[in-house]
């Protein structure tokens, strides 16, 4: 049996998500799916718009087969912090093969891509020239002579950074290329057959859409967000927190009066420092986060199906990290949770103001089985 | 020329302040009354309902000659630390008496109560019996044949407080006591002639008296006071703030999930420790402040009248603390407002969220000048 491992945030999941896995089934009718999801917190330095439990329930109704929440501290990274920390839990949970979405299904030219290392020095000249990072690393790779067009778009990134963290992390995990369907990533076009998942959270948050499901919206964040940023300028606790610099400190520091955090980073952004670069900060400064990159520590499960479990049975004995199926049973290694522990406070405050309901807490969670023979679930 | 100082929070300045002025007025006619005031947070630990520029303006059209402002870090302390910060800066300004409001008139009672210390041993085996503090004080101070009947009422503790302050601090003050008239300080009856200012807050919050000027409830910090809390669990710096308690730590960690800090502190006060102390603590924790005791380190004029302005002019020279007037030009110093400074910032959000408008930063307001001559103001 493959285990196909695919790193995602389904935030939420949809009808392309779902496309993606019945497109690997067709092709590997017998593998199980596996996937890496983010927690509480996105890469895009958001909260999760569902609470992690449903969404990892989504994806299993959708066909994966086995669901670990990516914590939070290697969500919030760069696109090769996280790629490279999804690639390690998958690595760990015994994934021989990858399966990632991309703009384009050219693999032979995002291995090039992802076979050069890019070095500071080398996109330092047209920085220099007053080019975008994106823009500098594209006319790097135009340099060389590689064929850079597939590198802008949001989902070939990630896919080279798949690939390379599988090079760097000298991992030996096969490639399988699934081309994306539907709306691309950024696209708020909620009508469109597949629609994007940004469109959905938009869509949701504005009313367009109905959901039984309570959720949380980023600028639900927004008040402990400006307070959090004006106290780390106040004791200076901001410079050892992920994805500081001196130069983004001083325009924090002289922009700080706003009351939503989207005009904030709005007028302190620059070419040098992106929107999400900021954003991820923020949420960083949030939760306290101080390391420069993060490897997951732990594999915590979230749900699984019965080919899911034997999956779990399988990597006991031979991951050297803990497996985590039930926070409460947990108790020697919580010390390890504890920021995903404070991501899930934040993240059941936001819920409960927004949704005038409690939110279950993470440690009375057990986590979802979803058994095909008596759909839907069992949690 | 008299200086009679007063201790204060104007919060906000009512009928019952007022009173008190023109009694001191009546008896030293020639007088220049000096008030020293709580600034955006006050002994509660609450926020104070208005700007203090604006509720120095109150005070000054209220009697007032010079508004002095008690910095954050001094008000939110103990009656006690409150008083002995308070009656260092009065003898700053170069007070000679220092004149208060009580529940009673009996200055020999309460100058009695005053002059005996309580030190932790003597109160110890009336809380080991189950009383609470208050309760264990007044049972020590009946122990030595004292009229202990008095110092239950929140004024009679503070001007108790001022009495002791001048004792230990060794300061040549001479007190004035004004008998308290009017609702009681934590009364609730706004139709009474002299409503509290709890009534007045408690008023203009519900909607039951309106107010030109933009106001803030305290209620308004919720959601960043729970956000902090829980800051401060998570990275254990809640054991450096002022008034951590291990005990009450733990309860706190055991009860954190409320959405509204007033549920919180209900659910978490004891005996040993009051819903005010848990929530200057809270306070504290929302505005980092670590020290154990706090005592002004410079003289920050809010507003004078052409009196209080000879009374600024006679200071200079006399005191060791910086005297300023406008904090733009204070640069040199401003290390010293820094707390203050993340304070005002907390109020200026606040601020903004409510009525949305921006209240003028600090740094560009001058002192509120209160000329009698051009009634009412130039500001």
């Amino acid at each position: 049996m493959h285990k196909i491992g695919i790193i995602a945030e389904y935030n939420p999941f949809h009808k392309g998500h779902a496309y993606m896995i019945d497109t690997i089934k067709s092709s590997y009718p017998d593998s199980a799916i596996i996937a890496v999801m983010s927690g509480d917190f996105t890469q895009r330095g958001e909260i999760a718009i569902y609470d992690k439990y449903y969404r990892a329930k989504k994806a299993l109704e959708g066909g994966v087969d086995l669901v670990a929440m990516l914590p939070a501290s290697c969500s919030l990274q760069s696109a090769q912090g996280f790629a490279r920390a999804g690639i390690s839990l998958l690595k760990e949970l015994g994934c021989t093969h990858i399966a990632f979405g991309a703009e384009d299904d050219n693999l032979t030219v995002l291995k090039s891509l992802a076979d050069t290392d890019i070095a500071k020095e080398d996109i330092a000249p047209f920085l220099k020239e007053g080019m975008s990072y994106p823009a500098a690393v594209e006319r790097f790779y135009k340099s060389l002579g590689l064929d850079c067009s597939l590198a802008k778009s949001p989902n070939n990134t990630l896919a080279i950074e798949y690939l390379r963290a599988i090079r760097i992390l000298k991992i030996d995990m096969t490639p399988i290329l699934v081309k994306r369907c539907g709306a691309g990533y950024n696209s708020t076009d909620i009508d469109n057959p597949y629609p994007s998942a940004m469109a959905i959270r938009q869509a949701l948050i504005s009313g367009h859409i109905t959901s039984e499901e309570g959720f949380v919206a980023d600028t639900d964040l927004d008040e402990i967000t400006l307070y959090s940023l004006k106290k780390a300028l106040y004791d200076n606790s901001i410079r050892n927190i992920r994805g500081y610099h001196e130069y983004l400190e001083n325009k924090l520091r002289k922009e700080a009066d706003y009351t939503d955090v989207d005009s904030l980073i709005t007028s302190v952004k620059s070419k040098d420092i992106t929107y999400q670069a900021i954003k991820r900060h923020l949420c960083c400064i949030l939760l306290g986060i101080t390391q420069s990159e993060s490897y997951p520590e732990y594999i915590r499960i979230l749900g699984f199906t019965k080919k899911g479990q034997l999956c779990i049975r399988d990597i006991k004995g031979k991951t050297s990290l803990p497996v985590i199926t039930t926070l409460a049973k947990a108790k020697s290694i919580t010390s390890l949770t504890r920021t995903d522990d404070f991501a899930h406070e934040i993240y059941k405050d936001a819920y409960q103001r927004r949704n005038h309901t409690v939110l279950t807490p993470d440690y009375k969670r057990p986590p979802i089985i979803y058994d095909f023979s008596r759909s839907p679930f069992l949690d």
